[in-house]
């Protein structure tokens, strides 16, 4: 389904003795480790420690900790199976306790198993691992829609910059921002990929760098504070990045730092593109003010692998998001194609029209 | 003149028995470290390993260090005293060797000496002495007259942000963005100063907040990605940043991420200050497009204190500094007044006019 050189999980062999096999993104990007999960709690441990990340890999890697979790209970009478999966769940889902997809993969999983209540506890076994896998194509499916509906709006042999990693690490599949610039470099059209570093955590320069690298696309890493340089220079035709939560009317948060590059590429007259699954889009939200912003620990940023960078005490602020109000965004790419014009009527059409 | 609570240098005693003291820069902001230099190989080794930094300083710690150098022949002849001192200021010209203010302090401590052969060494000395003394406290006067020019433009009760460190620690005085800071709070006006890290070598984070914490004057270090943000949630009223090199036209090289600042100040309508010395003027530039903008080495971006935060082999953009065209300029504040509206023709009347 995709030319993904190196797949950030993957499920190996059968529903009763196989288990999942996450890349470790702990280790990037200087080593390039695989984590043979097979145990319960290997599954939890790794995405509490952050070996796997973004909401829907989390998600994905979760529906299949729920087969490694359950592969000792397919002997045992439904009943029992029924109350160990309920235990599993509840398990899995202490891993990262504010990852929305992980509840929500766990949520289906138990739903479907209830609907086949009919099936033995072997025959519910295998039809979970299905289910797990369906959950997995659909993640990679959205992926290369977004790709798809993305590398259209690109110029050929033009000059690109992201912030953060909305990449293939973050999902099952290609990602969203890059997955655009996957799909357009498959087209042939030649492009040059500036990744901003995205201070303070580096996703950008250990990241998104690797990730490109790895599918051979002139990449070129720079520090935050060199995007609006770039751009003055005519380097960027096109600015592409993911997003976390949209509301209603368009406004997108995604990590800090992406308000400014907003505001940048407008002042530059480039185009500022999101990239993102429709289920990102949150109607309950009416504006971008309604966005709640998690404030991170100072550490991250005054703290570099254990050597101060800042005079002790010193007041930090550090949140993990900001907004972007929708009059700075020139259009959202989601699986079922792109909003050119955001308004909260285009907003509600997209998410109502039978998906392209 | 100053309530600098730690003298960046000073020099301790009389001619022939004193020497110069430095705070070590290197141990900032973990350690108040003093070097005492009390021989010419330790000035010349305070500057060479950046112990002392900033073109005014360096050229302000060349002078004391030429009296260093010179203690051992106040003895001899007058014709041996001045063959060693053309000795000892081409020794520490070495030290830094694209210092421009170097050179100019050694020329000018030379040319003193040349200009009065009629005394004997023992005297010469001790007029050198005076003479460094005069080139430090011109330093700390022209620093003192730009906080009280820019001072004048900060209302009350009011967020600033800066970039990078134009502070003390980079002259013998109070800097000169940060002098403006220090003015408007000797005043008594209330100010809350946002420092940006200033990547890759964090300057703002390592010496601007040490600088602000030492003067108990408030401060919060953010990621240079954070600026937009804090700008648009309302908190900055003015940006002030120093400059390295400003064109005949006011276009102005400064720390790579300037010009981000600025463009982000205009679009949210905050007014942007540039403090720095009349002789930063370069009117030799037509432009900052004439300008030279040095590249640097790409570890300072992807290695962080020997932990590789890139994939090896990547390509990085590291630009030093950045120009900011003088139309997103607001006004130059020199030590000799305000220029608040910038042309050609006002930057040549600002240079030619008696001081104010």
């Amino acid at each position: 389904m995709t030319d993904q050189p190196h797949k950030t999980l993957e499920w190996i062999g059968e529903s009763r003795t196989g288990h999942l096999r996450l890349l470790d993104q702990t280790k990037l990007p200087s080593e390039t480790v695989f984590l043979d999960c097979d145990t319960l709690d290997a599954v939890w441990g790794a995405i509490k420690r952050l070996s796997v990340r973004g909401a829907p890999a989390i998600g994905v890697s979760a529906a299949y900790g729920v087969i490694v979790g359950m592969q000792s209970s397919a002997d045992l009478s439904r009943e029992q199976f029924d109350a160990n999966l309920e235990e599993v769940a509840q398990y899995l889902a202490t891993s990262r306790p504010t990852a929305v997809n992980l509840f929500w993969a766990l949520d289906r999983m138990t739903a479907f198993a209830a609907s086949r209540s009919d099936l033995s506890a072997a025959d519910i076994l295998t039809e979970l691992l299905e289910e797990a896998r369906r959950i997995d194509r659909e993640d990679q499916e959205m992926c290369l829609a977004i790709g798809q509906h993305g590398a259209a709006l690109l110029p050929d042999d033009c000059g690109v910059l992201t912030h953060c990693n909305a990449g293939g690490l973050a999902t099952a599949g290609d990602g969203t921002a890059l997955s655009v610039f996957f799909a357009a470099h498959r087209q042939g059209k030649k492009l040059h990929v500036y990744a901003d570093e995205t201070r303070p955590l580096l996703q950008g320069s250990r990241l998104t760098a690797w990730e490109l690298q790895q599918r051979q696309i002139p990449v070129t890493v720079i520090c935050d504070s060199v995007a609006g340089w770039v751009m003055k220079q005519g380097r960027i035709q096109a600015v592409v990045t993911g997003a976390d939560r949209i509301a209603a009317n368009g406004d997108a948060a995604n990590k800090i730092g992406t308000y400014a590059v907003a505001q940048l590429a407008h002042a530059h007259g480039i185009p500022f593109y999101i990239a993102a699954p429709s289920s990102t889009f949150d109607l309950s939200l009416s504006s971008g003010e309604e966005i709640p912003i998690e404030e991170r620990d100072r550490e991250e940023v005054v703290n570099a692998y254990g050597l101060a960078t800042a005079p002790e005490g010193v007041d930090v602020f550090n949140p993990a998001f900001d907004v972007t109000p929708a009059k700075l965004i020139t259009a959202i790419i989601t699986e079922r194609g792109v909003i050119d014009e955001i308004s909260r009527d285009h907003v509600a059409a997209h998410l109502q029209a039978v998906p392209s």
